[in-house]
This record gives C-alpha cells, sequence and structure tokens, in this order.
C-alpha cells in the first residue's frame, strides 16, 4: 500500500453564499479516505499554491468546519482572480515544484470554465512530468455560466441558486416597496450582476411567476436603444401607474455611462455611471408619463454573500459536489469536473458525476434564447420550472453569537514552507 | 354611552421592516376598545385622507393581518411624501372634512417629526372647529433622528433597530469578502444611508466591537477632506492591508459629487455621483500604497426592506408602540406620540409611554457628539451599548409559500366615498 498524499483545494473568482459549502464537503469527505492525508487549503487561491501559503484545514476543529456551512464569501481561506501566466510556463511549473515538496497527489480547483482549464493543465503538466496528481475541478459561479447550453456538462453550478434566491425576494420586496411609495416614485430600477448572460436578472421572475407585477426584465441578451425601453416603461405606466425594471449590469447603454468628474478625469474604470443610472437618467429626461421620478437600485457584492437568502438546495448540492470531487479525486478519476445534473421527470432531483474539465474549459454556456419571451423584456415558464427548484422551499437557519454572525475562523496553521520564495521572472531586476 | 367613532391610520415617509407590525399592533389592539369602530388605512398615507380612499382594515382576514408581521415596507396600505399645504389650510380642512363625513374620532399618524407635527395640527384645528378627534403619533424612521437627543421623549424609533442589524450583518459579510478578495481589491467603501445623521452608519461598528477588522466609519457629522480620508485608508492599508470604510450617503464630498453624462446633462439629481464612487474615484485617483484597486458599494433601498435581517426586538417594540398609541386615542388621549423609553440599569428593557407631538414637532435629535471616538472614524462603545440590544439575538423567522416570501394582502375594500372629490385651490384652472 502506498503511503497517503496529501490534497490541496483553492478557490478562484468571486465568492458565493454556498462556496465554503463546498469546502466543507471536500473537508468532510476526504476522511473517508484513507489515501488522502492532509487537506491544504491555497491561502488565496491558486495564488497561495505560488506562495507556498497552504493553510491546514485538516488541523481545524470540527466547530469551525462545520460553521463553513454558513459561512458567505470565501474569507476562510481566500480566493483569488489571478490567472496562471500560461505563456511562460513558469507559474506552471512553480504549481508543480509546491506540489511536489508538500507530497500533493490531490488538486481540488473551486471555481469556473477558466479555472476548470487551469485545473486540466496543471494536470496535464504533472503528468508530463511524471508527478502522479489527480486534478478535479469543483463549480461554482453565481452567474450560472459554466458548462453548455444544453445543460449536458452542468445543470446549473452552486451559488446561482442562492443569488437567485437573493433576486426572489429583493423584487417580492421592491414590489411592495414600489406599490407603497408610488405615485411620488413610480419606476424603479433594480440592476443585477451578470455582465454576459442573463440567468440573474432573470430571476426576478420568480418573484412573480403569474406575472401580477408590472415587471421588466432587461437582459444583456437582448439590447435594446434606450428610446424603446422608455416607451415600453412608460406604456407600463400608463397602464397600471407603475413600473420595476431589473437591468443586467451588462445591458449594453453604450456611451451614455461615461461621465466626467468635477477634475476631468474619466480614466477610473469606476466613474462610469452604472446602468441603473443611465437608465433612470434617460427615463428622468424623457419624462415619464405620470407624476413622479424614476430611482434606481444597484444590488452589490451583497446580492453573492447575503447568506440569509442562500438557498438550501444550493447548499446542499455544492456540499454534494464537493464531496463527489473527491470521491473522483481518492479513486484516481483526474481530469473531470464533479457535476450536477438533472433527473427527468415532473419532481427535482439530481445526480453528481463527472465530466472532462477539457469539455468544460471548451464550453461556453449562453442563456437559451428560448427562454426569452417574445417581448423581449421577460422570461418564459420553462425558465421559471428550471429555476423555481434552485431556490428551495425554506430559509436557511444562520447560527448566531450575541446577535452577530457566527462565521467560520480557522487558526492560522500553515505547511512549513519548503522552498525558496517564488520570484517569477518577469519580476527580477 | 357614545356610539363608537372610527379610527384612520395613515404612513408617511420611507417604509421600514416593521412598519407593518405597527400597523398590525394597531389593528389588533382597536378591537379591545368598543368606543373604537372601523379601522381605516388611509391608502399612501395622508394623500389617502385628502382623496377620500379608506381601505378597510377591520375588514380583513386574520390571516392577512398576521403576516403584516413579516411584510416589510408600506405597500399594503402604502406610504407617501406629501407634505400637507400648511399654509392655504386647505388641505388640512379637506382632512377634517374627511373625518366628519366618515364618524372618524381617532387619528393615528405613522411617522417622523414631520408627522408629528402634522398630526398635532390636525388635532388642534379639528379642537377649533368642534370635531371631537383624538390624534396620536406612532413613531418611525430607520434614520432614528425623531424626538430629541437626549433620549427622554423617545429612546430609538422602530425601524432602527432593522437596519442596524442589516448592517452588522453586512459588514460581517463585507469583511469576510474584502479578506478574501484582498489583494485584488484591497479597499471596499459602502454607503449607508442616513443622509443627516450618523446612527446607521454608525451601526457598522456592531459587527466588530471588539475592533479587530480594519473599519472606518465616516460620518456627516465628522466632515473630513478627501485628501485626509485617503491619509487614513493608506495607514490602515499600510498596517493589515486592507481597508473597510463605511461612508454616509450624508458626508460632504462637495463638489467632487457633480457630473456631467454624455449628454451634457447636469440637471438630474440623479447625474450625481454617489458618495461611495466619489470615494473611491478618489482613492484610486491619488494612487494606494498597495497593490489592487478600491471598490465601492451602495446599499439600497434593501436596507429598509430586507425582512430576512429584521430584528425581532425591533418587530416586537413596533407591535407594542402601536397598540400603545391606540390605547392613548382609545383613553382621549390625544396630542401625544407614543413613545419608547429605556428602562436604566444593566439589563435591556423598555416602557411604552406618551410625549406631547409639539414636544417632539419641535425637538431635533442629533447624533450625540460624544459617541464618535476621538479618531472621528469610528464610535464608541457606549453607542455599542446603546444599539447593540437593538438588533436582538434571534433571526427572523419568514413564512414562505412556493419558496416566496408570503407577504400580506389585503382586500381592496374601501369605504365608500361620501364627498365630492378633491381639487384645491391652485389645482382649479
Amino acid at each position: 500500500m502506498t503511503a497517503a498524499r496529501n490534497l490541496v483545494v483553492a478557490q478562484s473568482g468571486g465568492p458565493t453564499c454556498v462556496i465554503n459549502n463546498s469546502l466543507r464537503g471536500i473537508i468532510e469527505a476526504a476522511r473517508e479516505y484513507e489515501q488522502i492525508g492532509t487537506v491544504y487549503g491555497a491561502r488565496h487561491g491558486i495564488e497561495g499554491v505560488l506562495k507556498e501559503e497552504l493553510l491546514d484545514l485538516s488541523a481545524q476543529s470540527e466547530e469551525q468546519v462545520a460553521l463553513l456551512r454558513t459561512t458567505p464569501v470565501a474569507g476562510s481561506i481566500g480566493t483569488c482572480r489571478y490567472k496562471l501566466r500560461e505563456r511562460q510556463t513558469e507559474d506552471f511549473q512553480r504549481v508543480i515544484d509546491v506540489f511536489r515538496a508538500h507530497q500533493v497527489g490531490y488538486f481540488l480547483y473551486i471555481g469556473g470554465n477558466d479555472s476548470m482549464d487551469t485545473a486540466n493543465k496543471i494536470a496535464q503538466l504533472a503528468q508530463q512530468q511524471g508527478l502522479d496528481l489527480v486534478a478535479v475541478g469543483v463549480p461554482k459561479t453565481i452567474d450560472n455560466d459554466v458548462g453548455d447550453s444544453q445543460f449536458r456538462l452542468i445543470d446549473h453550478t452552486p451559488g446561482y441558486g442562492s443569488v437567485a434566491k437573493y433576486w426572489m425576494h429583493m423584487v417580492q420586496y421592491a414590489d411592495q416597496e414600489n406599490k407603497g411609495s408610488c405615485p411620488a416614485d413610480p419606476v424603479l430600477v433594480l440592476q443585477a450582476m451578470g455582465r454576459k448572460i442573463g440567468f440573474i436578472p432573470a430571476a426576478a421572475r420568480l418573484a412573480d411567476p403569474r406575472r401580477e407585477t408590472p415587471l421588466q426584465i432587461y437582459l444583456a441578451e437582448r439590447a435594446v436603444p434606450l428610446e424603446q425601453l422608455a416607451d415600453q416603461v412608460s406604456d407600463q405606466l400608463r397602464a397600471c401607474g407603475r413600473c420595476l425594471v431589473v437591468v443586467s449590469e451588462g445591458f449594453d447603454v453604450g456611451d451614455l455611462g461615461k461621465v466626467t468628474d468635477a477634475f476631468g478625469h474619466q480614466s477610473f474604470g469606476s466613474s462610469r455611471m452604472t446602468v441603473a443610472q443611465v437608465v433612470v437618467n434617460y427615463l428622468n429626461g424623457v419624462g415619464l408619463p405620470v407624476k413622479g421620478a424614476a430611482r434606481g437600485n444597484v444590488a452589490g457584492t451583497d446580492q453573492r454573500h447575503s447568506m440569509a437568502y442562500a438557498s438550501t438546495v444550493d447548499l446542499e448540492e455544492a456540499y454534494a459536489v464537493g464531496a463527489k470531487a473527491v470521491e473522483l479525486a481518492a479513486t484516481g478519476q483526474g481530469g473531470y469536473m464533479a457535476t450536477i445534473l438533472r433527473n427527468p421527470g415532473p419532481g427535482y432531483s439530481v445526480w453528481y458525476d463527472r465530466v472532462p474539465l477539457a469539455e468544460v474549459a471548451n464550453s461556453e454556456r449562453q442563456f437559451p434564447q428560448e427562454w426569452i419571451a417574445p417581448s423581449g423584456i421577460d422570461v418564459t415558464d420553462d425558465f421559471v420550472r428550471y429555476a423555481r427548484p434552485l431556490v428551495g422551499e425554506d430559509m436557511v437557519s444562520l447560527p448566531l453569537s450575541g446577535g452577530r454572525h457566527r462565521l467560520a475562523q480557522f487558526e492560522p496553521t500553515y505547511a512549513s514552507q519548503k522552498l525558496p520564495p517564488y520570484v517569477p521572472q518577469a519580476d527580477r531586476k
């Protein structure tokens, strides 16, 4: 029997409400396999591997690991947006060196398409260099943009169900607010995340599956001129006196977002007006057919970390897909992403399987065109049937202490560093 | 024995998570007094009185009234920002006429300082005209700006505890996000409501009463030049690599908020950049002493309607103060506001009392200077001791149906209109 080899898990990209529950699934499942030794969390994602900053997750208390379930965001081990510098191969080589130095036989990468690509390349390089490494991907994004448009590679990504539930609730409340504060503020514009893909703004429809609310949804996938948007909002106002507008942050408003501040600065990305502001300004500029003004709300990062709105289904699935990834790793099934697939039939149920990392990396999911309603400003019942089960039936119960949310807090126990510090060629003088 | 007279309740100003629980307290308490007949809700606040749109709340089902507890915002009967046109006295006269026509003997006004003033004036006019009307105020604001700075008239307003809890949680999560996504985004700027008064941004401190987080709080009450803000943030970054900045929407950034859009428009109020944007742009413009950039988040109206974060204490008190107002009304104690006062001593407990409307209307609460820390960018432990009990110990339990939040929905049963439509002099041709 060969000695146990260690496992490294890293998180990549924007956080979600349930990303830490995948981490918990990994930590707990790894205990079941004697071939897996210590579980390390790479601090701040793959950068932690480069810097040899490996947090010992096996040394953490049961209690803290359990708290990961309801600890949103990636604060515990951190994430990164760092992309390994592929051409230089230096970064990749360093990853292999660090893994070798720490007897790492299993690498789990939690992330989106890019991360699946990275995991795949690391696996290939390891093989070329004779390092026995099993690399497995764990899907995660709020955008639900991993995999293919036919949902064959994955039905939905952990993280999406929770942001969908957030939007379901927020639109219910915004509708109340709009109804209650009308006629002073007859139009409320809400901007949703999801730069390129419309699953998040589409989830607004879950707030009102029977279409009783004057709700218009503007997706990046269906750009219309602001003139048309204003006409459609005006029609709604004439019909019922108020209108809720949900707009994707990726909705094209052309150059209208560009602004000049009092310094004449135009250089910072953040000096652009938000899409919601542009829409609000435009509506107020052309004038509404009723009294009052349009107002806007830009939901921030809270849509990916507002834990009280996390979906219980999403939490459960995030855990299970993490555990599945460990099973794949422990049984030598490298080069795959653990995935969630939906059973056909009327009820909602899923099973967990594997799909090749390379296939995921090379696919690009789009929001199904047939789920956009003919009006262009709504989604269909098929979308509702797809998304509704993902938000679950119950609110999550949060552990509090002194009124505050008890969040997982890890002891800073790191693997001792065995290599000289990493200084990439480009950074050397 | 005289016949029962009816009660009208109206809501004014911005909504809160618990405003409808005061309404529930009023509806349920009114049943206990035989001198109170039908309870009417004025649709969209005092405007509903002018328009004689009086929703019959006594006719609503038990179930719907019970759902008011967890129905945020004022969607059920609506609120308004309409201020009665005092000089013309026309509006006031109309209110009296409508009350007389509908045998209204009790008027309960849920709102802030202005509303207490209005309630008082209506009571005075009624008396002059021989209408037997008891007017009682019910306090409500998220800003906690009702009453006096010494907390003698009221300890805190219903609505504040819930927004404070929202901020407690959001700063906990933002801290996780900042910790997890650092070093890419080392500075996170969060903008809080409360244009003139700092109770809302101050509540950020509840997330971290032991001061373990690199948190700086900028109140409108302590304006500093942006240069100084940037220096302070830079110091924090040099000390620990990251910084959370909570800034009041009323923090003075001078002309820096003014922008010109691509049309050269500058006329809409909403073409101003938000305070958070200005701060983020400034920080990125002068440059941070570490890698990465500052990012901003502007919390929207969700801070006053994100029901999952409502404070259980706030809910309970909002109900009780509504019930207290009915007791005052039924026992002929007009010209008062029902109030919440805190018992001295180590534990937290309150009692409900009355204070003259005129005193409330003429007072202006300020955030106590002595609760601002010497650094100017923090609040003291005395503030924490004041605010901490208001957020409660538990999460509220929300009733769901098909995953969605079950919100109160009233039958549109209105009192039959008895007067000709109201057309103010100014609107007549």
